[in-house]
């Protein structure tokens, strides 16, 4: 039928001009190592990207080409972010975590043409460049002043390379359904697997990232992205942020919770998002040290189960919600978010917080389901677990060149996660479990995240991590390693563990008493998630 | 580049699959005639959906079929704007206000093969039936039991239709690109323009109204548009609302200012959509007779510029915030929306007036420019004054099977509104005239819009509108019609709204003595907004 739309492509291009012509005032800031911030605005950061696009033109950066970084969260990265995609080009975002074998696998399957990295990380990169053959220029983003030269090679400084554009408006014309960025999943097990976004997919996630029910990110907002830019597109801010004009703050190189709770306090941070572990990091230091985060209204906390106490002190002790969110690197990250629905609100706060706790309802543009072994669907009565499969407008279809094995996505179109969940009567889903980590002793399921949570809650544990062995007798028995809290080591016995357990668990799911290990903190992943295969390798 | 993204297309279906999984025990009550009202969740509408669409799908409606409603807001309205788009076919809301002619136009030009009509409408359409032959079938909507047989060709009650289908789950794939539906544009002059919209565009816009700096439609709220389901897709609300979980209160037919009042207090609505005419009425009804408007957070007001007096009165007197916003049919019809911005929060209220009263920042989604008569960009200074045209992902490319004429779609990609607008420089839009409404006096401009606004803010004028008579020296010279307040027509002397104007008018631009006129009302047209030709008439 003629009439019809206009065509008017969904990329990161109109983004960008929104934030040239409706907010050129408001600033984007960035922590100093020296203690001190820079700070500039929309309009600066504007002319920086034009001129960084131009740049990269003139360095034979062509569409589809991929060039990747190596940073902290700061503005130049952030000009990255805009310049690379608005090109046409591809922004891979490194994880500086990665380990050395990681990293040149990662490089090298991308592809990557350039890097940019920051200068306190070029000592990782000099131990990968020779294996990397393909990376044709490495430019140093300095702190302050040119960077230093440090045996990369073709070494550039940021700033130099920067001057060598012009800020002209030159953007191509782009499919929407072009690449924009990619990502590599961290996987324990196994090489990273990419996950290649395209501008669709993003302008979309950024548009569900600034509805009043998910993180509600507005031009009222100042917000502290602590989640790193090279874990999952910054779980889509800095995209989301310029959509709407509000302002940003990046924590700079290596923050720590004093440096986290100074930019809150300095900069009226009114929105902060960061992985459960940070946020008890900077409850610890506010209450040693102390610290005024009144400015701050919300904190959208992911990448692991949100603790019920972390809920609770922020809540009773700094007036802050913390508003869970589940994603992942196949869903550019948003999948759900957990607000208590309308008819929650009177409900007494422990019963909030069984759903609050929970990972959440699915956003608008992601659909969910729970599947059993077989395939088939489960309930959603918050009994049934099955696998999570997911479906939506920035689910990635498959990975990026990936070489063989069986796939994650499955020919009716949707994605099998590898989490197992439960969905509720009110839609809310909950993570019990990776597949691989469920325990199966005598025929029935353990949530090893079941039995997390609950050591969690205990007093005496600051961290807890539950794993299967084998077992002649029952197949699989769970371990559980539990971190005691400063001092109380001695109280927390295998005996008092396990009737803590018993208060909702049965008692052939209780791990035996020789089974309950203290230690002196969970070994975690290059993205700060609990490394169960080196607790298993106890096992092996 | 392989890898990217699933296909999810943008539809109607995914919108209502949400209702069904997340939120099924919502309300959705429409007022009834004798006082009551109806109410089911979002569960029994997604159930009568299926059956409507097996209904329409048995009756022979195939993909891209018009079918249209003339009907008022109520729920079996709702049902329709699912049930045909999420078949295939295209939704058309006919204005129940057209004139016999514009009705016969329009029914005629889109081609609905079916419509469904409202009892209490049957005579409008009774009056045309012969001069549409292609309408196969009305099919009658009564409030409560069957309609009555009125003599419609091949009459059939609605709930009879709908009985007859099942309530099978049975989507077809769609295209996003598909048409969903259409309204026609009621000009003064000319027959109607037909817009066309796509399930995509509908579905953005849907994401665009639930953002928090926009109308911040979320599951928290209990809204209740008065803005008719036959005026440009209810600005959105019955398709954003379902997408996000809010309740939705439907006033029924012809609500006056008492059943308003009567539905936000007795439902708690928290969101409310309507012109500045109906925000009047209930505010003058209020103050009369009493009422609880006291669960009103905010209004969301377009259509026409909202007064300050208008403003101000609900801040005041009932502690509602009215947000204005403006837009049209050729945009789905969101355009701007006049929030203020995080750095006003702290001004004097007056100095947030003056943005407040603007109408609005370009939505995420939507641009806009400023073009002098031969198309040059006009700068965003507050000053200077140009045609609006716009651009955007809920833009239509053109008028549905428009034969002839000059278009206001422009080559370039571009919509040009008709409306003359300034930018200033925080990028707030302000109407000040219809291109063809300003006058041109001595060679000089004067903008009917302002001269009204400032008539309008007179404590002795509730309403005014300014036009341009022929005038042999000047060319043009501008006529004021004022509407006094009650027992103040006395005191409303031309010389006093000379005196008034002269506060912020010059000298040469106030309207000569005999051209101030006190009228008993304002010519509207059928959309409520000012009929200057009625005006215009006098001068002929």
């Amino acid at each position: 039928m003629e009439g019809l739309m206009m065509n008017f492509p969904l990329t990161l291009q109109p983004i960008l001009r929104r934030a040239r012509d409706i907010y050129p005032k408001n600033e984007i800031v960035t922590r100093l190592a020296d203690g001190g911030v820079h700070r500039y605005t929309y309009g600066e950061f504007y002319q920086r990207v034009l001129r960084l696009m131009d740049a990269l033109r003139r360095a034979g950066v062509k569409p589809g080409d991929r060039v990747a970084t190596f940073a902290w969260n700061r503005y130049q990265h952030m000009e990255l972010y805009y310049a690379i995609p608005c090109l046409g080009a591809v922004l891979h975002t490194l994880n500086i975590r990665l380990s050395t074998e990681q990293l040149v696998y990662t490089i090298n399957h991308a592809e990557d043409r350039f890097i940019f990295v920051d200068d306190v990380l070029t000592d990782q990169l000099l131990a990968v460049q020779d294996e990397c053959p393909q990376v044709e220029r490495f430019v140093v983003i300095a702190e302050q002043g040119a960077a230093a030269d440090c045996g990369l090679r073709a070494q550039e400084d940021y700033e130099a390379f920067l001057a060598g554009g012009e800020p002209v408006e030159d953007f191509p014309d782009l499919d929407e359904n072009a690449a924009c960025a990619m990502c590599y999943t961290s996987g324990t097990t196994g090489n990273p697997k990419g996950a290649l976004y395209s501008h669709r997919s993003l302008y979309l996630h950024s548009m569900c990232v600034t509805m009043a029910d998910t993180m509600a990110l507005s031009q009222y907002d100042i917000v502290l992205p602590i989640v790193p830019m090279f874990h999952v597109n910054c779980w889509g801010i800095p995209f989301a942020a310029v959509m709407t004009g509000a302002t940003i703050v990046y924590p700079g190189q290596n923050p720590q919770a004093a440096d986290l709770v100074g930019l809150i306090q300095n900069e009226k941070v009114t929105l902060s998002a960061g992985v459960p572990t940070i946020w008890n990091m900077v409850g610890q230091y506010v209450d040693q040290h102390g610290g005024d985060l009144s400015s701050l209204q919300r904190v959208v906390c992911g990448g692991s189960a949100v603790p019920r106490a972390l809920m609770q002190k922020y809540e009773d002790d700094y007036g802050v919600t913390i508003i869970q969110l589940w994603g992942m690197t196949e869903l550019s990250p948003l999948g759900t978010v957990s607000r208590i629905k309308r008819h929650m609100r009177e409900w007494p706060r422990e019963r909030q917080y069984e759903y609050r706790l929970k990972q959440g309802i699915p956003v608008p543009g992601v659909e969910v389901r729970i599947e059993d072994e077989a395939g088939a669907l489960q309930p959603w009565d918050g009994e049934h677990m099955g696998e999570l499969v997911v479906r939506g407008a920035w689910v990635i279809r498959d990975y990026y060149r990936m070489e063989g094995g069986a796939s994650a996505f499955k020919a009716d179109g949707w994605f099998g996660t590898g989490d197992v969940a439960r969905m509720d009567g009110e839609g809310y889903m909950q993570i019990t479990d990776r597949v691989k980590d469920l325990i199966k002793s005598g025929g029935e399921w353990i949530s090893s995240v079941d039995m997390e949570n609950l050591l969690m809650a205990h007093p005496d544990v600051v961290e807890a991590a539950v794993v299967a062995r084998p077992d002649a007798k029952w197949d699989e028995r769970p371990v559980a390693f539990v971190v005691p809290a400063d001092g109380r080591a001695d109280a927390l016995t295998a005996d008092s563990v396990r009737e803590w357990l018993g208060s909702e668990f049965a008692q052939w799911q209780l791990p035996y008493a020789d089974d309950v290990h203290t230690i002196d903190a969970i070994p975690k992943t290059s993205v700060g998630k609990m490394d169960k295969k080196v607790l298993r390798r106890r096992f092996d």
